[in-house]
């Protein structure tokens, strides 16, 4: 049975989303156990499942606006501390939460705890390409600075998880760089770029640029955390006001263009559906001792769904354990 | 009258949209005389204009694949070289150049030079918001690594190109960083966010993120060159990506999809337009002693057109020499 820990008060649809996604994936994996930590007497109005389902009733919460060590270290029952203490103290094997991302970090480090031999977890998501075979970026922003031995074990990490999750065969790891010659960037890149071509582990592909990442042109992208951060918020920025002209342009346009728009209601759904990543899950704070697994604050029950899928694909791959066994006896190479 | 050199054989397109966006400047501003620096015969062919304007021949040039600095040291004669020289020699008031983009910043940095007290020209470009306003951000990848007294540097100049050549009246200057709160980021941005904030002549509005640029949070972007790259191209990439996906989705949806395009196509146009931001002009190195621009290596006629009349309002505002006065008395800060 996979325990999963659900903080059930983070987020913006709180507790809803989170029970009713609960709700469904219990329905559709008879392999998972749930546990929700959180308000009692609000989460039990949208519980619908009954078996394999425990709430660990609590009055505290992280708001999206607390400090995240300070709120971690003072909220000593808040839900997601809560959920935490069950992963540290083997009561769950993996956690999920929408709330608060610094803190969801601080607990992870903090609480669950690194993995030996990695000095920075990173966060890691799967992003959309046009082909739908989507993308694997991390560090997305766990950390504001990185070395070129820690982008090393990102490539490392990112590759089991393209591997064992997504089913990719030797995924492609590219270094996001300002060029594709091996000799671009400053001087972090070229140092990363050295290490990750000797290490024969992987299948490194060389520099990428961010023009290439919707067009597939690596399955694992590593950055550091403050350019995979600002990548990420580009790429999410662009798509919606891309997405927000194109409909603000068919509302303005008159009768023809509404029209125009109903007759081509597939094709822009189509369009949504390759932009929407809720579907691949959330993103992973990977480097733990334990998934530890942030979706969006504004998440749906779909998106929570997805997110508790993606975990338990995790769990059954057993990525972490195989990630705790690759570094156990990695070199001290800092 | 206005002198423009023009790299007559840079560029997909060369030279017979550098000629014909001569043609097209040449007829609509009487101000300004051009000169073309390439092949005499090529681009006789396409040149219509007979006044204000000299073709200087040479046989050489500077291959986009070429390495930037050997090419501007021994392709002593190449048009880019040419161009660069003229405006040296005070020949030429401006450059511009569709070819290698490294060739073109080592001939600024080399031959045209820097602004004393100005320690890292930077790439400027005007990129689109939702609103049409648009946003200038600086650097783009001139350099790939900066401080932040750098980053001080590109704060003025942004302002100074905003306001001079955009008419942005006290331009709100924002620090790209991965939150808004003014604690965040790394080493770099919190010293940067100190210089800037303490800088009264600045309209210095705090940090942004990359999710709100296109939303227009601010008139002037500031970021590091490795950064401001990584998000340019992530910007580029996902619109292109997504019109592309666009396009696909209608092609493939059959009959009712086409004539729904149909209906829509005034409304598609509008959002291709809002997204083209060749119509704003090239990208400005900006810091050196006379405006040296890039246009895109895919410039038609148009976006060459629309970057000499760009070349024209910089020296028209005498951007360029309001800098040169600006850091003449600067401290030395570094």
């Amino acid at each position: 049975m996979k325990r999963i820990a659900i903080d059930a008060m983070g987020g913006d649809h709180a507790p809803q989303a989170l029970v009713e996604g609960a709700n469904r994936a219990l329905q559709e994996f008879s392999d998972i156990e749930i546990q929700l930590y959180g308000d009692e007497a609000s989460i039990k109005k949208y519980l619908t499942a009954s078996e394999r389902v425990r709430i660990i009733h609590t009055d505290e919460k992280i708001a999206s606006d607390d400090e995240p060590t300070k709120a971690i270290r003072q909220k000593k029952q808040a839900s997601m501390v809560l959920a935490a203490k069950a992963v540290k103290a083997g009561e769950a094997d993996a956690m999920l939460s929408a709330g608060n991302t610094g803190a969801l970090l601080a607990a992870g480090f903090f609480i669950v705890g690194r993995i030996k031999n990695i000095d920075r977890p990173g966060l890691l998501s799967t992003l959309p390409t046009v082909s739908g075979q989507g993308f694997d970026m991390l560090d997305l922003g766990a950390n504001a600075e990185n070395t070129a031995h820690h982008l090393h074990q990102y490539a490392t990490l990112g590759s089991f998880y393209a591997e064992s999750v997504r089913g990719v065969a030797k995924p492609r790891v590219g270094l996001l760089n300002n060029g594709t010659e091996s000799s671009k960037g400053d001087p972090l890149r070229k140092e990363a770029y050295e290490l990750l071509a000797a290490d024969s582990s992987l299948n490194f592909i060389g520099n990428v640029e961010a023009r290439d990442l919707m067009e597939g042109v690596a399955d694992v992208v590593v950055a550091d955390g403050f350019t995979g951060n600002a990548v990420l918020k580009s790429i999410e920025g662009t798509a919606i006001s891309i997405m927000g002209q194109l409909k603000k342009s068919i509302l303005g346009g008159g009768l023809k263009a509404k029209l125009g728009a109903w007759l081509l209601k597939d094709s822009l759904r189509d369009l949504k559906n390759s932009l929407d990543y809720s579907s691949a899950g959330g993103a992973v704070l990977f480097g733990l001792k334990a998934p530890v697994v942030k979706t969006h604050g504004s998440s749906d029950a779909k998106a929570v769904y997805s997110t508790i899928r993606q975990i338990r694909t995790m769990l059954e791959s057993d990525v972490v354990g195989k990630s705790v066994i690759e570094f156990s006896d990695a070199k001290e190479e800092k």
